[in-house]
């Protein structure tokens, strides 16, 4: 983000398709002062669902987070029944990463934290190990261990629920955290935890994708960044990316061309979040560019 | 293009930017009778220009084309200083092939013509060899041989010219033709000749791309789309795409594997301009999607 | 193929791992006068199996295919449990072509043949429809349409598996040829017919690919070229390769880039296997560069 | 690396391409008692030239790297004029790290020897900016400034060269480091400086790749890891890897989707000379796989 960047707002919605929707959408801005630097629309046929993004400058822009509400309820959302989030883009967001044991994914959102290439802060870590605690540590951030069991899970994951609500966390961020996530933490961020998964999903979901597409002799792999639903590995996908491999390459040898990827994909989906170019429709992601 | 496709039209305009564009012009469609089916804008902050695409379903749309060119002008385009082109997507577009004694382009052209992919017309065929008549003819095409000397060049151009003007030709695609096509045939198509050049461009410009990728020990390899202009090898981008190759890879294999990238790069650059998603401002090109 | 390429043989083997294999190989073409062009080996570690390919010109060569046989049984091929197979590179290999509807895939293939860009003749195109006896008879080939019913699918795969037999089909290509083959018609041609499907497998195996890979909102398609066996499509991979898509695609959007993947995937299999790059190992094929 | 990993040797070779090299080589060390592992040959037909990749393990290995050299020069390197390194692959190579402020690349590699990714010592940082020392601590590695200027250059980087020489350096990896290195740097490390440029070399070399990217107004960004050689930009590849970007991206949005792209390969890179896949002949590099 350069210093110079104009402070923007940026509108997410998304309703029943009907004719004179941008029409609307863009006259009530310009009526109320906004000058739009950006503003994509994306009609699906097969489901009737109009989706737009529109990012206007807030300078000259006559509305308030409230009053824009208000006014936009009235003139819009109610009678065309939208769905919609209203952001300012100048607040940084605060995500809490977890993980487990390995490092690549970490190491690489910190990276892009502590060097200022994310407007981000970073509240907490949270692992069900010790492991990365030195990580942590080696970049100033606080580090919360939660040993999970089967006895405990419950308990653990609402400390963790009241830890992330203490520090005012926005979203959540596995990085390759090795542990199912519960309804009830999903629920507490709804479509706003993002996973990585070490496959090119649907292929490969669950344990040890590496293993299994060594088996299947596939000639790319993949990894996939997506919203943490209940249906484990289901979510809705917000990037995808594959590289090639050849016969040559050993499980050993997946494992290491994977984690370059997954670093690249979960970096990828959480700048698309970061920069509120997601919206979410009965699991599917639109990820406006 | 499935058969039951509404029938839609295509506006593409730029102009300098200004506050109010895209609601002025979503407004002035939707009090036309206009469904918008998609909008794409985009504005270039470096150069200060606003550009869009709209199209949107002819039934229930109030003006003919003259009357839109009218009301149009009056309502946005002398306002606002645009620059803008209608388009009745239901109309096929008439293509000119030009090829010299490569087949790997023709033969892709012609195949997605004649299984009806794309929705097209091809009068002819020109070339400066006999090479690939065989080719046309099995296709039930016309083919016109003009040697090129540079002695005839300029009077042969003036013919070639005179035939595309008689089949009312609406755009050009040299399909690897080997001869520098001249300013006059440029002028008489601007902006819709397309052009394939065997390289990444503005990598390995010139003759011979594969000989020099071979000899700088490049890792990868790439093709390129563009509008011919007059300055060689140097119009307008409308697509490039790439394939890695290794030290293996002798010059013969760059070309086997490089016409595999030459067909769909120029046939991606091809179907961009034919959906109407394409505007050239100052030797760029905006592809919107 | 370049005219001037000298004449070469290619010997593909694997057997178990053991010391000394390379350097019993090349010393026992070495001594019969072989100039190896080419030498490429692997050893899969988890499977204790050694894979080899080497290709060396014939003039100088001692031996005749007979006679290399048998000397090669004793030097190698017995004390070392060899399996392997040679090939005398300079006849051209006969392809079948299976096709339904869709003639992308099958325009491809015969433009690679007529255009001399393959070394491959096509003595007969099978058919379970008239659809495409056209665009067969526009390049001159021999088209048999077949129709298939379950009450006569296995008495027509029985006079297809003749007229292959007939015409001395070295292997089959099926080019979007929408019917499973049987087990006969496997077993006639082992690790000789070479399937494409519309999708990176094993993701959307089955029927109707695009339609769930848009139902499950991935962000990349692709095509996989393959070997069949009795499995379907499950044979060992050849080829792969992805395009990227976005929300904005509709199903019919994803079928049209996929068509390009398919010629694209199928092509890069069909060259693999005619240069005798591949060998198929417990479902899974080595493919040498 | 796994830990159980058998410990091996590795041998690059070229020479002038002669009959029974492979076997030459591959019966000399199986009369030592070498297994050998991996063996990859390439024959450079138009340069004439044969390029090896032998690695073998040591368990049974008959000759110390003294007694190798003695016996490989009598009986194969002499008589085939070939030029070969031999490398102790249990050995950890020791990379010097060269940056000036852009800390992307930096992170990149020390993420990777801290957690044990590559088998490689960090001795000491070298930088013309005091920017990174906290990232160089924060990781407890030595930050060494050396500010450059036109008058103390030389100076400088002799200071620099005895600098290296002391911590028994055997490459140095420029991560994003703005200056050129003088001629006595490179002749110290032949082939041993790995540079990343930021453009698809040869595309945009020199100066503000990005801004010219998007000037040009190119579909795709790249990004070339290379051996440094005095003529700048111009060394021998060896990696290289693109991104597709858009009419959408400001030279800021190249910037940061480049930025990405420079990490990967630049590690990728660095993996293969680690690797010892690479050999360079004539400004090329051969990269076995």
């Amino acid at each position: 983000m350069d210093k110079d960047t104009p402070r923007t707002a940026t509108l997410l919605m998304h309703c029943p398709d009907r004719p004179g929707l941008v029409a609307g959408v863009t006259r009530f801005l310009a009526e109320h002062g906004a000058n739009i630097i950006d503003l994509d629309e994306h009609v699906d046929r097969s489901e009737g669902q109009f989706f737009m993004r529109v990012r206007w400058e807030l300078a000259g822009f006559a509305l308030t987070p409230a009053a824009f509400g208000e006014a936009f309820d009235t003139a819009i959302a109610r009678p065309y029944q939208v769905t919609w989030q209203l952001h300012d883009d100048g607040r940084p967001q605060r995500m809490a990463i977890f993980v487990s044991t390995m490092s690549h994914c970490l190491y690489d959102l910190l990276s892009r934290w502590q060097s200022g290439e994310w407007p981000v802060e970073i509240p907490l870590i949270i692992s069900n190990h010790e492991t990365l605690r030195p990580v942590a540590e080696q970049f100033g951030l606080a580090f919360h261990h939660f040993p999970i069991t089967p006895e405990n899970k419950a308990d653990q994951e609402a400390r963790e629920i009241a830890l992330l609500a203490e520090h005012q966390v926005d979203f959540v961020v596995l990085a390759r955290y090795m542990q199912i996530v519960s309804p009830r933490l999903i629920e507490a961020f709804p479509q706003r935890i993002i996973n990585i998964h070490h496959s090119f999903l649907p292929a490969f979901a669950g344990a040890r994708p590496y293993h299994a597409a060594h088996e299947r002799g596939v000639k790319i792999i993949g990894a996939t960044s997506h919203y943490v639903t209940e249906d484990l590995d289901a979510g809705p996908i917000i990037e995808q990316d594959v590289t090639r491999i050849t016969h040559r390459d050993s499980v050993g040898e997946l494992v290491r061309k994977g984690q370059d990827l997954e670093k690249l994909v979960l970096a990828r989906g959480v700048w698309a979040h970061l920069q509120r170019q997601t919206l979410v429709y009965r699991n599917r992601t639109v990820v406006f560019s």
